[in-house]
Formats: C-alpha cells, structure tokens, sequence
C-alpha cells in the first residue's frame, strides 16, 4: 500500500492545524517554529513564526508570521461574543501591521477572493461589502479629509470561472494603476477539522499561494509576484469528507486510549486504523472514497448564518484596525 | 458498551435506505415490504410499498407507498438531464396520484416547509415559488379558466424559530378555511450516505410525520391530523458528521473484503469496526462525537446551485403532473 | 370635462395626507378630527383622532387613532438618526398600546404583509424577519422565560398572486388556532408625494382595508373580521406618476405666488392648471396619463436601501415597545 | 427667467431621444443624422447614426452608430416575446459587430458597469452573471475548444463608492493584462420617459463617456482611453422626477390640441406652460424641484423582475451573438 504523504499536507490551509499534525507524525517539537499562545475569555490567539527553511518545511508552511484566532464558542451566533472577537481581531491585526512594518499612513488595498454565489466560498466579497472604503475621498477631495483615516481601498474579483480572467491578474491590473503600499486579502479555507469551521481566524503575512483555499487558485498574490507586501486573512469554512473521517477515527483512538482499561482493547477495536501514521490513515480514506466520486467538500447546515457572522467580524476588525478614527468598540456601525 | 440502537433509524428519512439498512441487519428480505424498481437513462425508480404493520416496524417506516427517483449523475450540473429527471418526476407522480385515488380535479395545497435563510433547508419554500398557483382565479372568475388546469394553492408556513407558530398549525388554518382536498408538503430531509444528497427524490402517501426532515417538526402534517391526504415530496439535502463516517467505514470493509486476498487482512485493518453491526459502529462514531459537539449537519459546498436546480425539477415535474394543460417538455418556461 | 373624484381619494394612504388635501380643498379645519403636533430633532410626530362620522367623511378615512412620524432627513442614511427615530418609534408604539387599551400581557400576532420578491413591497416580510419572536418559548417552556418579555408570534402571508389565498384568510386561520389579543399588521403604502416615501411612518389602531396599501388587498384585517383589534403599521414606499405630477403643479403654483410680484403671473404662466381644485388636477393630469398606460407606480432608486433601513427602524422600535426587558437604546441587536 | 439650456441634455442617455428632442426644437430635420427604421412583432428597431460634427453638435451625442431597439409590450412580462426580442438583439447586434468591422476571432472583454446592490443599477452585472464566459479555456486548454466558441471574458468593476477605484481604472487594469479586441460596455441608463424605462435598448459604438448612465462615471471607457473599440448597450431604468412632469406636461398639450375644438382650449388651460419650450419647461420645472430635494431619480415598482428579464435578454442575445455555436433559439439554456 504506496501512499503519496506529501499529497495530503494541502488538506490544511492553516499554520495552526500543519504544525500540529507535524509534530503529532515527528512526536517532538518543530524547530525553526516558535508559538506564543495566549487565552482569555474563550478566546486563543497563538502568534506563530515560521523562521527559517528548516521550519518551513517541516509543516509545508512559508517562511512568516501567523496570528490565529480559534473560538470554538462562536459557533453558538452569541453577539456579545462576537463584538468581544472583533475587538481582539483588531487589536491582534493593528499588532501585526506594526510587526511586519507597515506604516500608519500606509495605503491599503483590500482584496475580496471567492466566488460570491457559493455561500461557503463568498467571504472575501462580503468583507469587501462590510468594508469602510475611502480612497475616493484621497482622490477626489484629499483637503477635506478628517484625521483618523486610512487610504483604502477595495476589490472582489471573482473567480477563474466567472470571469475567465484570474483573480491575481485582476488584481495585479488594479496595483499597476492604484499603486497601494500593502494587499489585504481575505479568502475562505479549507479546514481538517469540522469543529475550526467559521471559529477560527488566521492572519498571516505570506500572502496567496497557488492552490490554497477553496477556490483552487493557479496564481498566487504574494510580494514576488504583486511587488507589494500582501497580508492574508483566512476562515476555514468547508472541509473535505475524508479529513472528516480521519479526524474521527482520531479522535476515536484518543477516546479508547483513555479509558480505565488504559486503552488495552484500542488495537483490537481499531485494528491498524489505530497504529498507522495520520497521513496514512488519511491516505487510506481518500484510496476508498475517490474512486466512488465521494469525496466531496462539505460545510455546516448553518454556512449562510456562521459566514454573514464571520464577514462581519473581519470587516469591524479591519475597519478599527485600519483606521484610528473608528471605534473598535462601535465598530458594527461600519457594517450593514 | 451499551448502544441505543433504536436511536439512530431516524438518521434517515429515505425508505430505501431504512429498508437497506434492515436488510443488512438481518441479511435477508423483509417481509411486508414490496419493492419494483425500474432504470433508464441513467435514472433508478424505486417503488416500495410498505403493505402491513410487520413491515412497518422491520424498516421503521409508515404503512404506504414510497416511490424514489435516484440519479447520482445529477450532481454533474447537466440542464439536459435535469430536464429528464423533471419530466419521469411528473410522470411518476401522476401515477402516483391515480395509485392513491386523487382525482383530476382534486383541489391542492401545496406546503413548502423549511426555512428560506437556511439554504439546505430552503427546498420547500423554492418549489413554492415557482409553482402554478391558481386557485385565485378560480375564487375570481371560476368561468373564465381554460381546460387543462387544477385549483392549486400554495404556502411557506416557515419554522418555529422564525415565526413561534408550528408550520402545522399554520397549515391547519388554512386548509380549515381553503379545504383542499389533498395537501402535497415539500421538504428537504437528512439522508445517511453524502452521495444521495440532492441527487434522490422520494415521494410517499404518509404525510409529514413529527421529527422527520431537517427541521424537527414537533407535530406532523397527515390525514389523522389535518382530515385530508398528504403526500410528502422530499430530497436528502444533509447528513450528518456521523454518517459520513459510518459510511466510509462500511466502504473500507467492502473495499478490503473485495481484494484479491478474499479480505483475508480485513480484520487487522479495522478491528472490531469491521466486524460489529452497523447500528452498533453508528452508536459508537456518535459516542465520540457528540460530546465534543462535533456531530454536525453538513452539506456540500455547492448547496446553493444544487438546490435551486433540483427546486426547479420538483417544480417543473409538479406543475406537469398537476396541470394538464402544462406540456412536460417545456415545463421549465413557468419556473424562474 | 367630467371627473370621479371620489376616484382620487384612495391615492393616499396617510391619514395626514388625507386631512391636509380636504383642509386645502374646503379652506377650513376639519371638524371631528383632533390633531397634536410635536417636533424635536427633526422628527415630527403627529397624533390624530377621528372623533366621528363627520370627520371620517371629511377626510375619507376610518374612526380611529393615527400617529405620524415625518422624519425628512431620513432619506440621507445617517444611522444615528435612525437609531433616534427607532426609539421615539418605539414610545410613541408604547403609548399608542396604552391608549387603545393593550395590556403588558396581551400576546401579539404580527403580520407582515406585501411581496418579498417587489423590494417596495417587501417592508412587512423584513419586519417580521427581524422582530423578536417568543412565542414558541411561551409553547415549549413556559415558566423558564425571563420577565420583561411577551408572547409574540409574527408571519408573512405573502400575496394572492403567489399562493392563491388571500392574506386575510392566512391570517385569520392563524388568528382561530393561536388566539392572540392583537395583531400588528406591517404594510407598504402609497403616498401623494416623493418626499415622504420612505421617511413617514403611521400607525393606526383602524386595521388594514380592501384596497389600502401597495398589493391591492381584497378583503380586510379588521377588529369585525378577525375578532381581535388590528394595529396598522405603514410606511408609504411608492407614488403614481399622476401625483408627482399634480405635486409639482402644486408646488409651481405656491412658487410663483410666493414670487415679488405676488404672484401676478401665475396665471399667466399655468393657466387652469393653478385654478383647479386638487382633485380636478388630479384628474386630468390621469385623463391623460392612463390610456397610454402610463400611470406607473414608482419607487425611488435606491429603494433597496431605504427599504433595508426603514423596517430595521420599525422592526427595533417593535421589538423594544412589546418587550420591557429589550433596551431601546440597543434595539438593533436584535435586527440583522 | 435665465435658464440653462445646455444642462438638460444630459437627461437621457438615448440618441433616439436626443434626436426627437432636437427635431421638436427645431422643427426641421436633423441634418447629419441618418435613420433607418424598421419594425416587426411589435419590436420597433431604429438604426441611426450621426456622420458628422453638424450632426453630434444638434442633438449632443458622440459620431458613430447607433441601434435601438424599442418593445413597449415588455412591460407585459411575456416570455414569448422576451425570446423573440432576444433573437433580434442578437441579429442585431451580429450585424452591428460586422459593421463597425469587428472580426468572428476578435476576443471580448464584456464589462458589466453598475452597483449591484441598486437594483435599478445592477443591470450590468447581472448581464456578466449570465454570459458566457470562455477565456478560461482559451488560456487552459486551447487545443481542446470546439469550433464555433469566442474568446470572452468578463467583469463587474463595481462603482466607485464600493471600491474607492473608478470602474474605467479597474477596466484599464484588465484590458493592460488581457489585451482584449474589444470591449463590451453594459450600463443602466437614465430615459427622460417613463414608458421607455426596461423596455428599450440600445447599441453604440461610441463607448461610456463620463457622467453617463446612472453611476456618474468620472472617466470615460472609450477608444481613446483604452486603446481598444468600447461598444457600449444600454437599458433605461430609471427617470427624473422632473422629466416625468415634462413629460406629462407635453403629452397635456398634445392631448388638448388634438381635442374636437381644434386645440382653441390649450393656452387658457395650460397658459405658458403648453406654449414655452421643451428645454425651458424642463428648466421650470426643475427650478422648482430642486431647492427642495425633490427631483428624485425614480424607477417602476417592479423593477425587481423588469431588470432581471431585461438582462436575460441581453445576456442570451451576447451570447447568441458572440458564439457562433450558441443558437439563437435555445440561448436561454445558456442563462439563469
């Protein structure tokens, strides 16, 4: 039984979730990956630094830094937590613009990837919806502009299929003529586990790459190939049946292993699925499930309630984040 | 380890899967439960009638008629197919009405139950919306309607959550001042395997019985209930986490039982999972699951084209079979 | 030239319109009418009564209580006004409830009426989405529901042309099965003049009748039909090109009164057009609109807009006035 | 009473319009502006075009080629005839490309202009929601393209507000990158006519110049801004409160004139108004309009379904057009 590991590692678009399975395959720490978690009110945020080629490879992840917001809890529709989320984004995202060096006065350019028909994959454009856009103003009357705010501004370019022209060249169209010092790009994710659907949050400074998230993009929006820093913002919100499995069968080891017994029945319940490597067992799933066309990409029932939510998160972070003159504490003023 | 087995044989609202389901279970054909089943073009007709109480209870389905259109082929997103899937749906449902004694001039309600925000379970109310509705000019100018059509109504009664009024009260009231005299409830239901999902249409002359379809009714829609017959067009549009897994499961111990070894290592791979009956695995996966709250209702990603299409096909099949006048072939003109 | 114009009077769906063109048309105050007017910060509130028969005719409407908000400026989207106009909306609400003699506890039945698919028409189905519901906790789990909430159901019957049924029926077999105390009726209505499209809201203790608001009801929801008093919510969403017309003729003759010259030339420059009565105006201006077919019913441009924030502002000011313990100053928590 | 003239062309953006504006103003023909009108099925087609600088300066369009199509009855929602006025958009506008010499292999970028949240605006992307899109192919895979297929792209650039890009800046961008033949420019435009909103189109090679249509373009699309032809078609949706009172104004006069005595009533009734001109009534009427916000663009109430059905005709006929393997009479399979 031959199986293609490497193939499997893009199941994951998350930093979080690659370190974790490299160190669960390595059962040691990754070096050249530094974390720094901190937790307060059903909030975790894990500041993570891919420092060098060493660490880049050993999860499959580039060289940078990765900010993730989990809060397993906003699967519950609680406003209040809500707000509390766009708060921390906020503040989390003004941090990080500051770490990677990009200055106040910086111009932005916030790019909304996906496909608005598909509800899962439509959270780019929304943010871009929800987004407080003012590059106008810069153009049009810049004496008249009250201190506080940014120059920004903002474009949802559909996907290959709608349009027949790539995302990455729209957009490389837009920075040739508007010249912004710095993309904001927001995609939607594939997850490995269901439970970080439209509960976690990541920011990471490596821009797009080929093939991430959902909308299997052939060209990526990175600094090499835009000229321009591009800060990515990603929600898992789909997963793909098989990573489904997997993690249950996971999990399902883990349960039997803590029972009283000290899991002595685990290897005889199980069989092998219990004893061989995740990326085998994954591999093994997919080896049942592909041939039969059945291993399709699902997402929650309630995607069109947890993605307006989510939208709106990411939009009243950016909007506090961007521009000093907004309110994070009244910042769903911003947003419809 | 004890298991509610009885539990889980709501996960599925299909007869065809319940009757599979009991078949394996007791590896034999179940008595009381009569079957024909007829494939052309790439699309399966099961017509299952569950003829006395001791089938009843074998696959935990009402006394009645069930007739299941199965076409896998649908989730390609081919216009021509789903116009032939829509044209056997009339003709099925037709036959389905002289079966069951509803005559040509029997006056209809159509239900559309489900929620409109939430959009696997929008089913009903999209087939309400592009239905021939008629029966205000038979209340205005009964004298002046062509020859060829039927008094049909139609109503989205929404959900609890949404209005605080049971979609079955609401119908109730109407069909006490309207008196149809035969209600057709459409709804999206929860099927046990990923690949029936929005490629499977199951009518039945049972109505809409409490708990059944993704909404949870608390009360039903049936003749007992509401003094008229219903008949129950649904389509599996969710399954959940649990399921899925369950289903690969099953999948693996084909998969390894058919290999050129005569399943010889079936049992190293996957242990007791194997070996121990399906509604004993299913408790088990849930046994993980649930306390985690990870047993979710998913969908796929493309919900939202797949819903309309297959909304257009029981549409387009329902206005054909209802309407004479209404020529199966261009049934599409009257939906949007 | 021989003119209905009685014809003309059901132009208007506001009772202010209707008191303003009798006073101009008989040059006097309308005895049996009572009127109090209160303004602050640009929100002008009008409480009228019909006190009697003679009244009632005078105006062409119904006996009863009616209160006006004209709020101009709510046409520029500033959503600090709109938060302010949703709670004077809800005390005025509140009062109105305890003029009329509806007690804390009554149980409430809203009823959103219109077309959800004619954004001008769609206020009252966006109300219902977003008022606060509780009926179903009343239902399910009586003695756990907090103080300060009532029983609240609401539903969006739609219209004749989509279902078949009149809304009234839809409403009153509700009303037979769930016995609320009064129903609150949303509606869109018509108005005599652009400018108080979208910024005028009425309330009315007198229920919703035949012919009143956009969708051309046939039969009313009325305290004598439904058995229980119907508080009438209405907002005017749409005018006929006729009455912009004879608005600006109005408004022509006023301008060249108001000019140096006394008005010396207005004759000369309108001819008839300024001596006429309103209504005959009225009536010419549709003699020559109609037959081409040209009396359209319009809406402004961005009625999408308007629409969106205008039932957000009734459905908060709702959601505050029926529940003690929903703050007014945080109503649109509750809102989408 | 100054007024000025000038301003007022702008009121429309059809040339038909423009012309018999011009023609009633000065009572003469138009000298450099020929006309070709033909009509059939109710479907009026008007091919005009302005030669010569004479000819741009009287009625204030660009030189170049104009086609209009004009289908009162569309207002009727008839699907018969929306397909028929979508076959002869097609042959039209096959014939337009052959004309102004754009060649079978010639590749399209089609630039939907508008907001898609403005109903009455979102004409142009709903038109690229519905083309058919193949460039994706042309880059993928051209070897495999069957015969009879075009290389088209598409986009929806958004409106400034929403952006903060001007949408000629977005296009600009795309055009650098993809180097398209030509341009196909869809804009909702302004009519001075009720009667023609969503039910004329028009077809010019002239591009979108600034301040055109309903968005206020800043920048223009046109050949000497892109470097590439830019044919432009557009749909009336929407009209000024002011010109729907000129309008009706003018239908009065004639409605008088034409009266048993001769016309012998119209001065005494309508006094200037009937006698002063088209420019000079609008002028009045708009001096008193504006000082009170009162000259609203409006749009008919339905427009929900008007602009939906206006760009399936649009959509199918590009198509139809554009790929010679898509049949004119089927072109609907092809949209949503």
């Amino acid at each position: 039984m031959e199986l293609d590991l490497q193939l499997y590692s893009v199941r994951t678009d998350l930093a979080v979730e690659a370190k974790e399975m490299a160190e669960r395959h390595s059962n040691a720490p990754i070096p050249g990956v530094n974390e720094e978690v901190e937790e307060a009110d059903g909030i975790k945020v894990t500041r993570l630094s891919v420092a060098d080629p060493a660490g880049s490879q050993a999860i499959g992840r580039a060289i940078g830094n990765y900010v993730t917001l989990e809060v397993p809890a906003l699967r519950g529709g609680d406003t209040g937590l809500q707000q509390k989320v766009s708060i921390v984004f906020a503040r989390e995202f003004e941090q990080f613009l500051v770490k990677i060096g990009i200055g106040r006065d910086s111009k932005v350019l916030i790019v909304g990837l996906g496909n608005w028909n598909v509800t899962p994959d439509s959270l780019g454009p929304l943010v871009v919806e929800n987004a407080l856009i003012t590059r106008q103003f810069y153009e049009l009357m810049p004496d008249q502009i009250s201190p506080g705010y940014r120059n920004v501004s903002a474009i949802a370019p559909g996907v290959l299929g709608l349009t027949g022209v790539e995302s990455s060249e729209v957009v490389q169209g837009i920075v040739d003529r508007t010249r912004p010092d710095v993309i904001i790009a927001i995609d939607a994710l594939a997850s490995r586990s269901l439970e970080r659907i439209n509960t976690t949050i990541q920011i990471a400074d490596i821009g797009i790459h080929p093939g991430s998230g959902i909308g299997n993009k052939r060209r990526g929006l990175t600094k090499e190939v835009l000229g321009v820093p591009c800060i990515a913002i990603g929600v898992p919100t789909v997963c793909y049946a098989s990573t489904i499995v997997n993690n249950v069968l996971e999990m399902m080891s883990r349960h039997f292993g803590q029972m009283a017994d000290g899991g002595a029945h685990t290897k005889e319940i199980m069989g092998l699925l219990d004893d061989i490597s995740e990326h085998e067992r994954l591999a093994l799933v997919k080896e049942v499930l592909e041939p039969l066309g059945h291993d399709l990409i699902v997402t929650p029932k309630e995607i069109d309630e947890f993605i307006e939510d989510i939208a709106n998160i990411v939009a009243s972070g950016l909007n506090a984040a961007l521009h000093e003159a907004v309110d994070p504490g009244n910042v769903g003023a911003y947003t419809h």
